[in-house]
């Protein structure tokens, strides 16, 4: 298969996928051209995944298409912006330069990027002896809706969504350091198939002070909250939401901030001010936002130490290494 | 170094850069926040380079940097595009993640990007063990001035920018199937660091027909605007640009296409049509476009074959392939 023949068969359908009306000239020429929706700011977000590194070489296409294309939406939604559309840049291996392999990647960009309604619109295709995948996604936003790290105040609430630790706690029965029969098939579902917040961002846009996706682990994240912010949180351990699969881990293993090291939680960590806590959730209960939030912590002066833990196990130093470091 | 210190000392400076008082939020939060030009359309191009696929392994942090972004303002050029702002997606070897690789790397962004005015905005840093890079650029064009591939008309004259086949030739070199001592200094320096024609594509804008970059080999990238305009040309092969060191390889070694099916040019080509040519040639001769252009045939109806070659050496058959393939 040429470069060509694998944009016509296998990518160029994916244009057509949604909102297209914005876009003037899609993938078939040197760029894409976009009209830009009259006031909105425009949202730019990139993320690169490489197997073995942020997936294991079995991964299905499937999955790490959808995978690829999900985490670049989470940044969407902790930016609070509605996507648009996307590129992908595609280092291919001779193994997955074939057609059951692009068939497989193509119809995870679709079943995403159909639930979001955003076309591919560009991207570039080569080869590499590494599967090697970096989507650029692109959204809209209301100047004033933007949601930001640097933005808590002392007093707002502490959110977050779903349960954190799921994806590294996947890991660790991928890894084999964990028995996979004791971990449900939904924290799997988790890390292959994250599902971005883009609901609960948009929402968020009109009444969070500061949000961020947790995609480092969640203390790495909050901290980019904090440092930026200049702030401190009081955060309740008991509070923080583990699936049953988690709760029984951390029952069986010694091992108690896993779930807040880990990354790939792709979940929204966020901030309200105390007079936005009614609004908010009388908003949750009126609408679906397919998963559930919950408050665990308070926003404090800075001190020495970004996150001050309660209900906590000791701690160890080693949580201060806060996340996954690449290098 | 953690991947937060790279960002720190590497790239954050390289957010300060030209017009970034259109950036509400650059590098640091989970996506960039970019101002609108009013009337304007949004232009996005990327493309990824991998070593050892791109560029040689021994190429230097700040050629491989510099043309990482090169080859995308080039696709900006070929659009009729002002070059705006970029992200930037490192996949980094462990040779390097070290402060001397990534500081020469960060000078070639530098060099090129104050050359255009143009701010990185985001980005991911990961580990690989293969230098991969994806640059993605973004730009601003008027609706009336899109360069396309798909609106060459019969009767155009078609033209080039620069000399054609000089990357194809120092690539010849660096694989030492050519005599290294043959080839200038400048041919290297084309291959190493182009210069994308941003200048003429914005001049164009106004009074080409069709427009392309050269990337993939010169038959390549023309027979994409005949396909998509649906049309042919006649090209006359002894009006092609070659330099001094091209018409020395092409009477010492037998291979006539080489500078027509490399790639690596990073030139424009582009078809105007007659009614414009004065005026085209009173604007190059006002402006300095750092580069000569060339006309090198002409748009005809539809054949079976897409180009009609004149004073051309004997065809063979493989030049059919058109250019380089990856697969």
């Amino acid at each position: 298969m040429s470069e060509f023949s694998i944009i016509d068969e296998f990518f160029k359908p994916l244009g057509l996928i949604g909102h297209s009306h914005s876009t003037d000239i899609g993938i078939g020429d040197d760029g894409a051209v976009i009209s830009c929706p009259e006031g909105k700011k425009l949202v730019v977000v990139t993320d690169t995944l490489v197997e073995g590194v942020h997936f294991p070489l079995e991964t299905s296409g499937y999955d790490i298409a959808w995978k690829a294309l999900a985490v670049n939406l989470s940044d969407l939604a902790a930016m609070g912006a509605v996507p648009a559309f996307y590129t992908l840049c595609l280092s291919l291996p001779p193994r997955c330069a074939d057609k059951s392999f692009l068939m497989d990647f193509a119809a995870g960009l679709k079943g995403l990027a159909t639930k979001y309604g955003v076309p591919l619109v560009g991207g570039d295709t080569t080869k590499s002896d590494r599967l090697t995948l970096t989507v650029s996604a692109h959204g809209w936003v209301d100047s004033a809706k933007v949601l930001r790290r640097d933005a808590a105040k002392v007093g707002d609430k502490i959110y977050v969504s779903g349960n954190i630790g799921d994806g590294a706690l996947a890991l660790q029965a991928l890894l084999k350091k964990y028995d996979a029969a004791l971990v449900s098939s939904t924290v799997f579902d988790k890390f292959y198939r994250p599902e971005p917040r883009v609901k609960l961002g948009l929402m968020l846009g009109d009444i969070a002070n500061a949000a961020i996706d947790i995609s480092d682990g969640f203390i790495a994240d909050l901290e980019h909250i904090l440092l930026a912010s200049n702030v401190s949180a009081e955060v309740d351990y008991a509070a923080m939401p583990f699936s049953d699969s988690m709760k029984q881990y951390l029952q069986e293993i010694d091992n108690p901030w896993l779930p807040l090291t880990g990354g790939d939680d792709y979940e929204l960590c966020f901030t309200l001010p105390v007079s936005q806590i009614t609004a908010f959730e009388s908003a949750i209960n009126k609408e679906d936002l397919g998963v559930p939030v919950r408050s665990i912590g308070t926003i404090v002066p800075r001190e020495e130490s970004g996150v001050i833990w309660k209900n906590a196990p000791e701690l160890v130093e080693s949580i201060s290494a806060k996340g996954y470091e690449h290098f």
